[in-house]
């Protein structure tokens, strides 16, 4: 078991971050991509041992950690070409005029880094989004020392990974400040570092119960500071009539591997579907029913979710009028997450708030509406979401305007005949969604856009050429995309 | 006197714009710039009245309220001009591969307003920071309703500029949801606005105190809502040794100016001044007591205005070993703020947080140091502004290095040899800070880029092309700027 950080070392760390961000923030683009591709190589340099540690601690296959690996060298690394290429420092020139009267001044904008970021990783990805991961990525573009509280499910994961970023650190010449890794069981940690008054920004990704308690931490501080929450969703998926008609077989099937891949453990996992009842209904509750019936359990992360997985799902169940489809032939074995299908009427549904609520892991449930409106009134009454789906033709779509656009208000991302798992890393990415799927729906925690989550714009007016930085110096000496006099471009 | 609007007139209100938010936010980028422009003529057309009524409520001379009122169209006109560029959209474009394993999703992001957005206009501005100003261009061009609540200062202005903005939508043809003003000197009223379930942010400009609280109601809603508060700030103006010997006599001259313009009454004006005790200190300051005792006095915009000017100034007064160095020769009459000019040394403004606090006003305080790093404590112990000025040479910069990336590090806007008062309108403007300059430093209030306070990111997965937003077909029909694959162009 590790040990809590005491407030004595996390006054020393974050004072540490401090002085070291006055270094830090004025590192140029290709010192800070130089780093962060530099933690790329460490943590390939890692091998085996990471994988290993990472399985041991959480249950996690080793192919799917490979992949996970992988990710989170993507995105250290196209995070670190994004960062170079200076497009997301939202440069702005607008020349002076000295013969207007009055004279209009010279006026230069960019984004500069907030300060430390303390990030704090997810359980269920013990790479892509801990310790190395998207959040830290992105706040060392941005010119951010990082401070990370090692996830409690994977502290020796964690502290690996944390190596590799320390060694990057050092051999890059950078002060040590830049990085520091601790643990903290014990929520009195999390909440010491959020309050610190050199923490500047937070990031989480994980339960809405814990990214809550970050947001109003942060905002009862005498400074409040911003705190990007990611806290997970229902992602619904709407199956509509002439496309459920048409596939309902196929989607049957690729809502069966989304509901239960990596153990139902994503934060995008489909978790209520909604579809009118009938004949191609049927047909798709028999085909999901019998495919999460062979299903094989399988273990989950740690024992708290675990634990947390069986009472939410017990919660759900108990509902008035909600019934169990289907669960898994095979018996679940300890710390095994039971993949569960449940029913329940479009008017149970709206009455009942709680089986909105997230169950984490491998359950879902399919409302099922006598009609199009209670779609319609179902969409119109599900809270904030980090995805949602419809399963569609065109035709569906034009026929359907009222519910689409309903949706569409509801939702970070808006998936056309796929699945809501798997989130592609990419600046067009947007994984973030209207509270409660996120603390902020304004920003993204998956992609570059991200790197804006930590960073703020400031006006340089009248400074002579010489003085500016290279990134808005009139001859454009980094090449970097500016919009100068409200016309973007590289000139 | 104008009635508090009642809880039943706010449900309806907020009814109403939730309404119209759905049919407003799918008007295209150039509808909203149309109704936007014909803001803009319906405030000219109510002519003389306008300024008149103004005048009465404000005490602000006509030809300030002319300017004002120019710049308020400029605002409206130009942040149309910029929503229907698109621009502020980002769009990014990340083409599919199907041949990828997996297959790599065609992913399209751009942003989509918020919600209804509740406007609390700011007493100084009637016409530029209130009814048809800045906050409300921006959530109209990001095509979210308005709900504004009148400045109990100026009722009637706020009123007659309602009337305009009530026409526009109407002869628009839009519901008139888009628009409503309500009435409201008591706290009650803002409150329930910015609790009702309906509203999806909030822009402000005032106080301090006024802007953290609606930060604070926003934050403690079953839905946290981004509220934006730009709540002023001291503006500390650096005189650096070389530039001071060079030109104390034009910065006094620069100076006296910009802290009596308007009677001290903008959020930009310069609170504070340090500089380094010595023979050109002494000519800065006798210069500028000459010019402040020449200042004639002039009414404030409205008795709470007065009052607090004069409890704050006496506050600040009241401080150990503050000494006033100059007032106006003439006596302030009733409703008058007195120009003063006190000074203290920077052991006494360190020790004293207090003079940190704005006094909005005619008033600035000059902080004598004893040497260069009495200056750089002084920056290090400033809290979040919105602008910071340095006088200075080149050299000056080059030899005060680390007291140079301090105060960069404070503010929204860095001046160079000038003043902070006048806010230019454009692109690359920045005014917003560090707290408490402002909530959230990452945005702006004046300048297009606050279109983005109200808007979110939301990202089309596979969807086909027909069904998408016209902003991100392939074939780019409203020839917006875009990201594609990475790169920004036209194509």
């Amino acid at each position: 078991m590790e040990t809590n950080a005491t407030t004595e070392t996390i006054n020393q760390v974050m004072e540490e971050a401090w002085n070291a961000f006055h270094i830090y923030r004025n590192q140029s683009l290709k010192q800070r991509a130089d780093l962060m591709r530099q933690i790329a190589i460490e943590i390939e340099n890692l091998g085996d041992l990471l994988l290993q540690t990472a399985m041991a601690e959480t249950n996690l296959p080793e192919a799917r950690l490979r992949v996970e690996r992988t990710r989170t060298i993507f995105q250290l690394t196209s995070y670190a070409a994004h960062c170079e290429s200076g497009q997301w420092l939202d440069a702005r020139i607008d020349t002076g005029d000295a013969n207007r009267v009055p004279a209009k001044p010279d006026i230069r904008k960019m984004l500069v880094p907030l300060g430390p970021v303390v990030v704090f990783g997810a359980s269920n990805f013990p790479f892509a989004y801990s310790t190395a991961g998207g959040d830290t990525a992105c706040a060392l573009a941005a010119g951010c020392p990082v401070i990370v509280k090692a996830h409690p499910a994977h502290p020796k994961t964690s502290a690996l990974v944390a190596s590799a970023i320390i060694n990057a650190v050092a051999s890059q010449g950078l002060p040590k400040g830049v990085f520091a890794h601790v643990h903290g069981a014990s929520s009195a940690v999390g909440e010491a570092l959020i309050k610190h008054p050199h923490t500047k920004a937070v990031g989480f990704t994980g339960s809405f119960a814990g990214g809550k308690q970050l947001f109003d931490w942060g905002n009862q501080r005498k400074e409040p500071i911003p705190v990007f929450a990611e806290m997970g969703s229902v992602n619904p998926v709407f199956l509509l009539p002439e496309k459920l008609k048409l596939s309902s077989i196929e989607i049957a099937q690729q809502l069966a591997a989304s509901i239960t891949l990596s153990v139902g453990q994503f934060c995008t996992n489909p978790g209520i579907m909604i579809g009118i009842k009938g004949e191609a209904l049927d047909i798709f509750l028999n085909e999901l029913s019998e495919l999460i019936k062979k299903t094989i359990p399988a273990p989950m992360l740690h024992e708290g979710i675990h634990k947390n997985y069986l009472e939410k799902r017990a919660k759900a169940l108990s509902g008035t009028l909600v019934s169990i489809k289907a669960v898994a032939d095979i018996e679940a074995g300890s710390n095994e997450g039971i993949p569960t299908i449940a029913t329940c009427s479009a008017k149970t549904f709206l009455e009942n708030p709680l089986l909105q609520e997230e169950v984490f892991g491998p359950y879902s449930l399919l409302v099922c509406c006598d009609n199009a409106d209670e779609m319609t009134m179902i969409a119109n009454n599900l809270s904030g979401q980090l995805t949602a789906t419809v399963m569609a033709t065109e035709n569906d779509v034009t026929l359907h305007s009222t519910l689409i656009e309903q949706v569409k208000n509801i939702c970070g991302r808006f998936i056309f005949n796929g699945v809501p798992t798997g989130v592609e890393v990419c600046l067009s990415m947007q994984h973030g969604g209207p509270f409660p799927a996120s603390t902020d729906s304004r920003f993204t925690s998956v992609g570059a856009d991200g790197i804006r989550r930590f960073a703020r714009p400031i006006a340089f007016q009248n400074w002579p050429d010489t003085l500016l930085p290279d990134e808005l110096k009139q001859s454009n000496p980094l090449n970097i995309w500016r919009t100068v006099n409200n016309e973007p471009g590289r000139s």
